[in-house]
């Protein structure tokens, strides 16, 4: 078998290891089987390719050209995924783990496409929360806005995932518009170096988008400045060493971590044995144990189970993981696979070992256990291992000493409390889970270790079935941890996306706002048209155009009627005296459902035109009440416009109805479907 | 006159200042007015009655209670702020700096608590962003919550502030729930010590909420955990030292820094000599470079207007800054007080020297200059002064060497690029400000400097009256900027808040989800009662209490009656053959108000009884047409109680509409006001 020759890609050229080259092993044979890294990296070229190359085509793009970008890299990758399936098993992993890595990356990457499309404008700005009003007359408003970094984003991934952990940095990285330089850990980046390939070859990215390190990153982090980001995932102290680079510190570049976490799985009071809850604490127990044979910073560390379960427990783990078969990750009989590497495996036993001085092992021999179709002395092999730890309270490794591989410990806890003070005890974890089926269990242990936690999963009989898995960072929600996990965040939907963005206050009037923002702002400036606005096609419709409509009177016997009519006799609506009991009315007033009704007669040009539908209303108020004899007008604003599909988009208008006084009446959003 | 013993308020008790410390001179007089610092300061006992007392007494409370609690605070220093204008006449500022001190300080406090009110829940969960759909039938989902942090915030503020530069960091800190020890810096601490004591004296605050360190830390941040958080406002060496203090990387310790910025203010190439705007620059330029005498963090130290304008301006600027007078505060024709300190002084004149190297003094000399009504040698008096930077793409000092005082450099910029990137050479500023009545000049320049920037301030003719200010921060608006400004951020509303709060990805069910956030999910269960909610009061309401409708058929004569009645006569609900070439619609539909309408004629009890109003509606969408024949029953349930005060409470309901076949045909949220 060759040996592969891992590249850099730098500036645009794939650059071979040289002399310099690290060695790379099979987590399975022993064997080297790829070498990385060279002396030759230009990391001042590779960090101005990305600045002045990558960023400006990047920025130049909308928040929806990048997501149609992500979604056909993505697309790609899952066409070819094979070659990377084919790639990993050296790495140990097995193809059940190849799901959660490839697949989970390609997956997350899909995800990023669909909320880019959906949750982010097709502009260059991201508006943060709503308008802020700053002057009594609405001169002088504020908005915040996130704009893209103008630097660089550097990624350092650990070793476990070399797919999913490069896509979930890169995805939220590219749909922000910041270029990425992608630094695998060198004994899996072989696995990465080929997905950057399939990337590549997509042809989707732009020059300078991705670049990728094989092998060591220099002086890169000296170089960074306040446009940069440092994303790492791996050891507390690399993370604490890397963190204090004077140039990071000096220019408050932003350092996000996820490094250690002794994550622990509660299980609940009230789950008994032979229940279907006791069953699934064990099934996920036994599935973080021996996925990625351990080796997943999310993987459950401390088993807290009540001190009468203890027994039950034990006996039940041994039986799951006796049924785990370890071995060629190749062979389709296996469960689980290997460690990454021999130093991998030295490292593990040690830990397991210090482990060991606090708890007493109750399964799993590292000098007694079983592997199938390979040789289980050159392979990084190890058994899982369960240990049982009876005073939990002066144990000190068991909650500090981060074993890296298929190793737990079980501790019985006294009440709640006392399992509150336990899963704390990690001093900041990436996850806590529980099993129990008690909502009030639930939350009194939410809102206890919920500080200390950067995920709470709750699982029962009643979300089994649909469950992700204790150990699973979903795109759609936050992964990182405070405290020793490094206080940083991932993933978590757009929050990951404006990590790599800056969030600006901009002040200024409704005109300049709406400018800067592409979205109408109330007092802003209004534009009119010979034509009704529902005769433009979406691409005419400019963004302020108004449409004022004529007044309306309501009369008591309009309200009478839309009440017999809708059967919605409200005493407000129908009874004169009940009404001014009221605090909020005066006297017998409209239906806000009849004011909404009148407007849209009002508006409504009711011909056959580019205006397809109604399709929804958001932020309705009703700021005064109207009564019989009051008129009411309408102002009907495009306030932004949103593609959907090739056939029309999303016009969202501002609309506000006045009385006859001029005072508002209520106020609301309306999104309607136009044609293109 | 006496000194002043200036205390710490340690774990319930003021410690007295001993014999280690520090005196504190008048920035008039120079005389010796204070002296603070004490070696008896135990930083354990400081945290832990932090950690033990004050967090679980305001974790009890929920965000309405400490949002009130803030208000009651804001109102005592309200009543009493006299006294801290004349404790502050001593720090050199005038009457007009204490309406940004004292004044502005109390403002932010009242802003905080009406946000709290107002934008967050009355319970101890705060939901960040919606539910996350992570399965297909709904039975497992995904929510992001904060919770208040289980530590302390230790707050480093800076002398110029005494009062604001507290309560800004202080308002959020204890609306989410957690406890702070404030260290003013030595130089002003008398007017903090006053300021606590007055807010302590309010009787409002739980014991351990907040304490005092007047003098030095000590060991303090060596004693912080993963709970915990450092908010420095003060210079860049301070700043990078404390980061890297040992356990505050150990732990990640959260880090929000505010330290030098070397503001632009932009003049738009758009505004010309003896315009509104043109003066409206002239006259922000001289209330930055004044107010405070400079010491402000967002003053404007780099003054960018187009080549052609140099001059003008600085001819402008030579008027204004004429027409301030310097001398004692106190009197009440001055318009600019003195520096906080000899040292303050020494260092300014230091530093604008070194400007001086790069640029010329065109306004303003410190060895010939006016005061009024105070010894010129005794006081750390300093004129205002302006300088003049002929090359400012090869000087260095003018953007990177903040000077704490008075002073200001104009520079000539070529062109909108030119100025973005001078703006740019800050390396991240707290604000830039921009006078420009074009709104595409407003675009480009906020679209290219936003990335290096807290805040983009915008101002001309139309918002000039009601404007804020370049140098003011605004409880709603971002206060921070990337890079040499510290990266972090405070202020923004809950932006703030969520500094001293978790954020946790919460999974489960939702009746696990539910009973974490006391809000209703739907598909979580529903309760029933015998009486109709509207009956109900709010207090007796549930959430999950939900009321199922019989179902009512639209008819065709139903759609034209209100066609008819609304004017509402769209092509949709009148045209068969136009509706189905639509590509929403089968043939004609219901009008979606008239579903509204008939939704609300289902559910509304309509006897006279607790329910006051409709206030108004959220997030309606329409799923699916209604076509004549079709029928519509309607799902009514509590969703989330917020009380607004004795009399009433909003109620959100959850409203689902669903046809004869089951099939959802609308959603959305309805806010009605409930008596209690």
């Amino acid at each position: 078998m060759s040996i592969r020759d891992v590249a850099s890609f730098a500036a645009g050229h794939w650059i071979a290891p040289d002399k310099t080259a690290r060695e790379i092993a099979s987590a399975i044979t022993g064997e080297v089987i790829a070498r990385a890294g060279t002396a030759r990296l230009d990391t001042q070229a590779m960090l101005d390719h990305a600045r002045t190359v990558g960023g400006p085509a990047l920025r130049a793009m909308t928040f929806h050209d990048r997501a149609r970008m992500l979604k056909g890299v993505a697309q790609h990758l899952e066409a070819n995924k094979h070659l990377l399936y084919d790639l990993s098993f050296d790495t140990g992993a097995t193809q059940g783990d190849h799901l959660f890595d490839v697949d989970g990356g390609i997956g997350t990457t899909f995800v990023f496409a669909s909320k880019g499309r959906r949750e982010m404008p097709d502009s260059h700005v991201y508006c943060d929360g709503p308008v802020e009003h700053l002057s009594r007359h609405g001169s002088f408003l504020g908005q915040h806005i996130c704009v893209p970094l103008q630097g660089v984003a550097v990624h350092i991934n650990a070793f476990n995932f070399p797919v999913w952990g490069m896509l979930e940095k890169l995805a939220p990285t590219l749909l922000a518009g910041v270029p990425a330089i992608v630094k695998p850990a060198t004994s899996t980046c072989y696995v990465t170096e080929a997905a950057v390939r399939l990337m590549l070859d997509s042809g989707l990215l732009p020059a300078g988008a991705v670049q990728l390190v094989s092998g060591g990153l220099g002086d890169m982090l000296d170089r960074l400045t306040c446009q940069d980001v440092v994303s790492f995932t791996g050891s507390s102290t690399t993370a604490h060493k890397l963190r204090q680079t004077p140039a990071l510190v000096a220019n408050s570049v932003r350092f996000v971590a996820e490094q250690d976490s002794l994550n622990a799985s509660i299980l609940g009071p009230d789950v008994l044995p032979d229940t279907e809850e006791f069953d699934l604490f064990l099934k996920e127990v036994q599935r973080e144990m021996t996925t990625k044979a351990g080796q997943k910073c999310t993987a459950i560390r401390r088993i807290l189970v009540p001190q009468a379960q203890v027994d039950a427990v034990i006996d039940g783990l041994r039986a799951a993981l006796q049924g785990v078969t370890i071995g060629d990750p190749r062979a389709p009989e296996t469960r689980m696979g290997a460690l990454v590497s021999a130093a991998q495996k030295r490292d593990v036993l040690q830990r397991a070992a210090q482990i060991g001085t606090e708890a007493t092992r109750v399964f799993g021999d590292p000098d007694a256990f079983a592997v199938v179709g390979a040789d289980k002395d050159r392979g990084a092999f190890v058994p899982p291992m369960l240990f049982h730890c009876p005073d939990p309270d002066q144990a000190i490794h068991v909650h500090e000493t981060e074993v890296f591989g298929p190793v737990s410990t079980v501790m019985g806890y006294r009440d709640l409390d006392h399992a509150v003070a336990l899963a704390n005890r990690g001093q900041g974890s990436l996850v806590a889970s529980l099993i129990t089926a008690d909502p009030a269990v639930a939350r009194d242990v939410t809102l206890n270790i919920a500080a200390y936690h950067g995920r709470v999963y709750i699982n029962n009989a009643t979300s089994m079935k649909e469950a992700t898995g204790h150990g699973a960072p979903l795109p759609h929600m936050v992964h990182g941890g405070p405290g020793r996990a490094g206080g940083g965040e991932e993933l978590g939907g757009l929050r990951a996306v404006k990590h790599y963005m800056q969030r600006t206050a901009v002040q200024g009037s409704p005109e300049i706002l709406s400018a800067i923002t592409g979205t109408w702002i109330p007092e802003g400036p209004e534009y009119t048209t010979p034509d009704h606005p529902f005769t433009r096609r979406f691409g005419q419709l400019r963004i302020g155009e108004t449409l004022h409509t004529k007044p309306r009177q309501v009369t008591s016997a309009d309200i009478t009627q839309f009440a017999q009519f809708t059967g919605d006799t409200f005493y407000a609506h129908m009874d004169d005296d009940a009404a001014a009991r009221n605090p909020f009315f005066p006297g017998r007033v409209a239906h806000g459902y009849l004011l909404l009704s009148f407007a849209a007669g009002l508006f409504v040009q009711p011909d056959e035109g580019p205006v397809l539908a109604n399709t929804g209303l958001d932020s309705l108020r009703f700021m005064k009440p109207v009564q019989p004899g009051d008129s009411i007008k309408v102002r009907l604003t495009v306030k932004a416009k949103t593609p959907r599909n090739a056939d029309y988009g999303e016009v969202r208008w501002h609309v506000s109805l006045r009385n006859q006084n001029d005072a508002l009446v209520a106020e609301y959003e309306l999104l309607t479907m136009v044609a293109r």
